[in-house]
């Protein structure tokens, strides 16, 4: 039903994206509404995600963040004269009376207390950071990455060079953007623990995550994976010292905490609305709690992932914003549903672009697809093209009906384009065949004439058709021949890691254009794995080898550009 | 029904895309096959589209076009020991009797003759030049721009210095590209002229040109639009002169004839199949022409509109890779369709990035679609974010159904992603509320939290609910009040040019943070015109005068950035 109720009070708890997007949009569709938001901090609506390239330097001042592109500072001036509604700042809810409908406000200034009644209620309170599960010391130098006052005090301090050495604790998004910030812009030593055997676990498959690590540690970063920490405390030189569960200690000036963050509950728990299973505030499509009158959005809600239908818990600045347009229809009577996420998200690490979108191998399985991947190594540009840079694309589908799943790319390349072109592909439930139907923009400067994802799809089809694709890590026979099919130049630079010799492994080269009039030095009842630099040749020679009658080949899908990072 | 014969004899005419793609795929479906290939020049596989970059310095050496991407040239041993099929060059096919299936080839070396059969024929003959309209003296410094002679020559003489002065006829793909080759790398004075009155004439609205019209001119391009020429000759310095219909006559070292290109069909004409009213040969989705043993692709078909449902041509390499899959496939007994074409392009020029894909404005009134457009200007990151970088979008969709149509970008900001996903969008006969719900890629060094493509959702929806845009260029009344809702120090540096004054318009400042306490100085009878840096701040001030009651305002859509680029 439309809200017919023009008059009325809407009560917006938490700045920074939801709230604000909220309450600008409902003020649009109701303009005699009366709608409040009241935050807590004196910053209303800054770019918290912009945070890490503030600490780094990359922003020169905080007030950037606060801005809007034409230089105005988003204050509660600001939200009144421009967007039309309230802001009161240093107002901290602190209790929501549902059965009368109001909510109480401490004021931290005078820390007096008032009521205020709503018709509707918007809950934009976000996140806090997970609490470390082993005992820290209490100190300045010891603290998460969250808020704006945790970048505003390491730069301070990096900047009169206090901070020669930090241990980031958690390899997430937030651990590896500042593992950048600190080393590439203040030069400082940095070391980062994560407790799984990966950066970025959960959302991108292991082979694609070490991809990360080798630029990790081509800039010098030492990484500590699969790595607990015991407990961190002061050593005798009131410097924080990491305690590892291997029994090592590391020293360093400063440590950040990263181990990601949940969304804070504690006020939606207090006045009994559903909380879910990945411990957010239970909204339906609509952005409704169980309290039909409560709406929530942002870092506290959990989402519906679009293609499993189950709960996952995704803080993204960018699912926020469009939390707050969707809470905004619907009170101003406009019934629009959120369609639930896709994990699409992007990070950039040094030199490396890294991003996903849908559901990773590991996902995909854990949901229950039953699955097939193909992995492919390609360039942004013609190879002829000044700064062609490559990439590295891992695509999860549906090997029952050809529906994808899922894409994550990684390299010095472009990889944005394909991230938002996949989503797109999953938002409307695409198949294999629209990969190769897909038209993309081509001109030299930009792209190849066959594009990256026209030729995941060729890779599918080729598995379809008797191509076996192999991952390195999945090698684990004895007797094995490893073809390698690359120019003997390309052998020379970067010659393939001694891994065949470990496993007692045979290592052929013979380059693709020889392969033909060589065939007989190889014999067809060997169990061979071919490999070239990103693994077109390779797929070539198993098409040869398998017009030969060899019966046991399979190619590395990226070749060494995915192998070797 | 699928072909049985695993002994085929197939001709494919023709190298470079579609033909040497149709043969590799061909024979790993049919390894039995008899494939020859057919190729008048000596070159049979090289990047078409890196042409003007060869020319402009950009690629180092021509053979750089015809390497693979590990160094190993496509020559005929490279088709035949890596991809399996066999080529001969210098051999030019002048006849087909297809009572007989077979075809005469005439060897340009010997000047002899032969017959071949075939089971399947594949032409992939390409196009030519457009030939001019006007009389032009032969001399080898007045030539098209279509073959690696072409780049050649001009490459040699710019090298040595003896072209400090060159004349493009014609401001298509080609024209523009050749522009910025010669005056971006050889430092060559450039003279560019278009007898429509824009350039990219047909693929982008004349709005959106104009951004590309405004880089060429602050690069020293100088363009003479809405000049036809009359004839070319040689002056009495033996320099080519090209004389304009305004009475005019430009001198130069050197002419470019950059008119585009038509369908070589003489061959297929000869032999009575069926030529379309583009020009091309006429084929089926499956890539058949009227001839059902005869198969072709690339420059030399016409092709259909995804969303016109009408024939188009276009030229495009990476349409033309495309046909030859579907051909082979076809030929293999694989049933696989060309969906059609959507438009999709990209050009550089200069700092400027330009792309579309599917309908402009022009073109879907055209074929009799009711419209509506949105244009809106963005940044490729967040204006907090080191490198953020302008575009310009413009979207038409059917404002019968709000399915989208068509997106025009430029700017110097990444457009490419914006393209890529407005394809897949297409494709998937997308609406407005697809942009919506669209979840893209975010981190601020890549994106800002809003996408653009979300914007123009919001545009969209703003405009149903009652927001009316505007260009420029359509304010034809007199009494106009212009409303610039900039900042003071935005209009300091970037002041509104004087079309107000022109048309004895006022010109009203006020910013809009001021507008809620200043309303009254606007008179709610008044037509308005509201003008900001992107567009945002005019909508929002719309809203506050929409609900101050006032009736006559419009908003330039994209505000100064996209009117004055």
């Amino acid at each position: 039903m439309a809200e017919k109720n023009e008059n009325i009070r809407v009560i917006i708890i938490g700045g920074v994206a939801t709230g604000p997007k909220a309450g600008a949009v409902l003020i649009r569709r109701m303009p005699h509404a009366y709608i409040t938001l009241f935050q807590k901090e004196d910053n209303i609506s800054y770019g918290t995600c912009g945070l890490p390239y503030f600490a780094s330097g990359d922003i020169g001042t905080f007030e950037e963040l606060t801005m809007t592109s034409y230089g105005t500072k988003r204050d509660a001036d600001f939200f009144k004269n421009t967007k039309g509604f309230n802001v009161i700042t240093g107002a901290e809810v602190v209790g929501i009376d549902r059965a009368n409908k109001n909510i109480t406000v401490r004021f931290l200034d005078s820390g007096k207390s008032a009521n205020y009644d709503y018709d509707k209620l918007v809950l934009a309170i976000g996140a806090c950071p997970v609490q470390p599960p082993f005992p820290i010391v209490l100190s300045p130098l010891i603290r998460s990455f969250t808020r704006p006052d945790d970048a505003l005090h390491f730069r301070k301090l990096a900047e009169r060079g206090q901070i020669n050495k930090i241990i980031i604790v958690g390899g997430g998004f937030i651990g590896c953007e500042m593992a950048e910030a600190a080393a590439s812009l203040w030069g400082i030593d940095v070391t980062l623990i994560e407790k799984e055997n990966q950066l970025l676990p959960y959302i991108l498959d292991p082979e694609m995550s070490r991809l990360i690590e080798s630029e990790f540690k081509r800039k010098g970063i030492t990484l500590f994976a699969g790595h607990l920490v015991e407990r961190i405390e002061l050593d005798q030189d009131e410097k924080p010292q990491v305690a590892l569960n291997t029994g090592e200690a590391i020293s360093g000036d400063y440590v950040f905490l990263c181990m990601g963050v949940r969304p804070e509950i504690a006020l939606a728990q207090r006045c009994g609305l559903e909380i879910g299973a990945k411990g957010g505030i239970v909204v339906n499509d609509r952005m409704q709690t169980s309290d039909p009158d409560i709406y929530a959005g942002g870092d506290c809600v959990e989402s519906k992932h679009q293609l499993t239908g189950k709960k996952i818990y995704m803080p993204m600045g960018s699912l926020a914003n469009r939390h707050g347009l969707i809470i905004a229809e619907n009170i101003a009577g406009n019934p629009v549903s959120f369609p639930g996420v896709l994990g699409a998200f992007l990070i950039k690490a040094f030199d490396i672009n890294a991003g996903a979108v849908g559901l990773s191998e590991n996902a995909a399985i854990s949901a229950g697809f039953q699955i097939n991947t193909v992995c492919g190594s390609f360039v942004d540009k013609p190879d002829y093209y000044p700064e062609s840079k490559p990439f590295t694309l891992k695509m999860v589908y549906d090997k029952s009906d050809d529906r994808l799943l899922g894409l994550q790319a990684v390299g010095a390349g472009e990889i944005c384009r394909r991230i938002d072109t996949f989503s797109i592909l999953l938002q409307n439930k695409a198949r294999i065949k629209d990969l190769l139907d897909f038209e993309h923009g081509y001109a030299p400067p930009y792209s190849e004439a066959i594009d990256s994802l026209h030729h995941l799809g060729s890779m599918a089809h080729a598995r379809q058709k008797g191509i076996h694709f192999i991952k390195p890590e999945n090698v684990e026979e004895k007797d094995i021949i490893w073809l390698d099919v690359r120019e003997e130049d390309e052998v020379a630079s970067l010659p393939w890691p001694g891994m065949q010799k470990a496993l007692n492994h045979k290592l052929m080269h013979i380059p693709l254009g020889n392969l033909r009039n060589r065939i007989k030095e190889l014999d067809s009842s060997s169990n061979i794995i071919i490999i070239c630099r990103r693994g077109p040749r390779s797929y070539q020679a198993a098409v040869i080898l398998g017009q030969a009658g060899f019966k046991n080949v399979r190619v590395i899908g990226g070749g060494t550009q995915a192998a070797l990072g």
